[in-house]
């Protein structure tokens, strides 16, 4: 069994000390719970709702040598761990990027069961009884692809900005093992998950989401059956 | 204003003339409430769960002449509406298909705007408090894509399978318009949908569902920003 936490912080924009510190709290937390994998919020170096680009560019750094991800990969081995987090980079190309990496102590990492999600999710109305369109589209996206998808999320304000708070974990099955959150509160959320479990793409003896595919309808349809499937070939 | 209705039916396998009067008083029973397209389940002239493909074979007819569709058309002429249902169809390859087609008075129709999804949905087990994984995925299908989508499903078993019983009618939000039944009864959900809405896929002045997509990406990712979004090309 693997587990995996998911950190919903409070971030302050432009406060790379303040930010740097509930990282390093929360990636703590986590590791107490034995986690293998420890995700955090989109931007978790900076904050988000940059008033400017230049205050953007002003925060951001070039992947090579980027404090957070040193700082990450420092926690990554001190926890024995591993970080998947997003952070303002500053690419080779002179634009900004809203960039997102996987950091264990060696720096690199990459897995095809799992999906971490560091994001800010900007609240939107959400009718009375309902969960987030946003936790609605990554419980969907964990169930047609069986794969599990942590998602750490943000919380508090920011420039008039409030968030989801959805934080997450999800199984293959769709539904959630941890979470939502839905809570404008820090929190750390772990489940211990048999990412196994997500090699396993058969739903019935019948039914396979990955085999079941038909690429070929993906583009224009041809042919005289515009929906149907074939559901038997014994003549 | 477009009133759309969803059909949710009981139907008996292999009763043709029972399950045309089932859909025929639904079709009524939504052309009452004024609905200007009617949904109705997967294969609903045949019922779902053949015993052999022999058994298939024997109920399904070929798309010219196929009395159900004659029988859709003519309900559709009668009640001034457009049906959209699933039927089990004969191929001129002689394969057997699980088809669905949208039928108005003269026998065609398409929309952009709108998925009409007749399904029979089997019944899998739901953690508590959870809404099934069917549903959520046509709750993220309409919300990722700006659609509305409306299902019509079964209800009661058979031959042993028991239905999700989630007829529902999604906006373009995500959120349910009306339903999800989730009972195992018949039901007729009509909502009233703005089909101008789904043309407008922009979620604020800097985010558009559409004109967001990064179709490079769906292939292998290369260069040295794996998960990047340029945010700002100021220099």
């Amino acid at each position: 069994m693997t587990t995996i936490a998911v950190c919903q912080l409070e971030l302050s924009i432009g406060d790379l000390a303040a930010n740097a510190a509930a990282t390093e709290r929360a990636v703590a937390q986590a590791a107490a719970q034995d986690a293998d994998l420890v995700v955090i919020p989109e931007l978790s170096d900076t904050g988000y709702v940059f008033a400017s680009a230049a205050e953007a560019r002003e925060l951001a750094s070039p992947v090579a040598g980027h404090p957070a991800l040193r700082r990450w990969q420092e926690l990554a081995g001190r926890h024995r761990t591993v970080i998947a987090g997003g952070f303002c980079e500053l690419g080779s190309d002179g634009l900004l990027y809203n960039s997102a990496a996987v950091v264990d102590e060696s720096g690199t990492l990459a897995g095809a069961d799992l999906i971490a999600a560091p994001v800010n999710w900007p609240a939107a109305a959400v009718p009375a009884g309902e969960r987030p369109a946003e936790v609605v589209k990554v419980q969907a996206s964990a169930s047609t692809n069986g794969v599990f998808i942590a998602v750490a999320d943000r919380c508090r304000d920011e420039r008039g900005v409030s968030w989801v708070g959805g934080s997450l974990i999800a199984g293959p099955s769709g539904y959630p093992l941890a979470g939502p959150v839905l809570a404008d509160q820090p929190a750390v959320l772990t489940a211990r998950c048999d990412l196994a479990a997500a090699a396993d793409k058969r739903i019935t003896a019948h039914n396979d989401v990955l085999a079941d595919r038909r690429p070929g309808l993906y583009g224009p349809v041809t042919g005289e059956h515009a929906t149907g499937q074939p559901v038997a070939d014994a003549r």
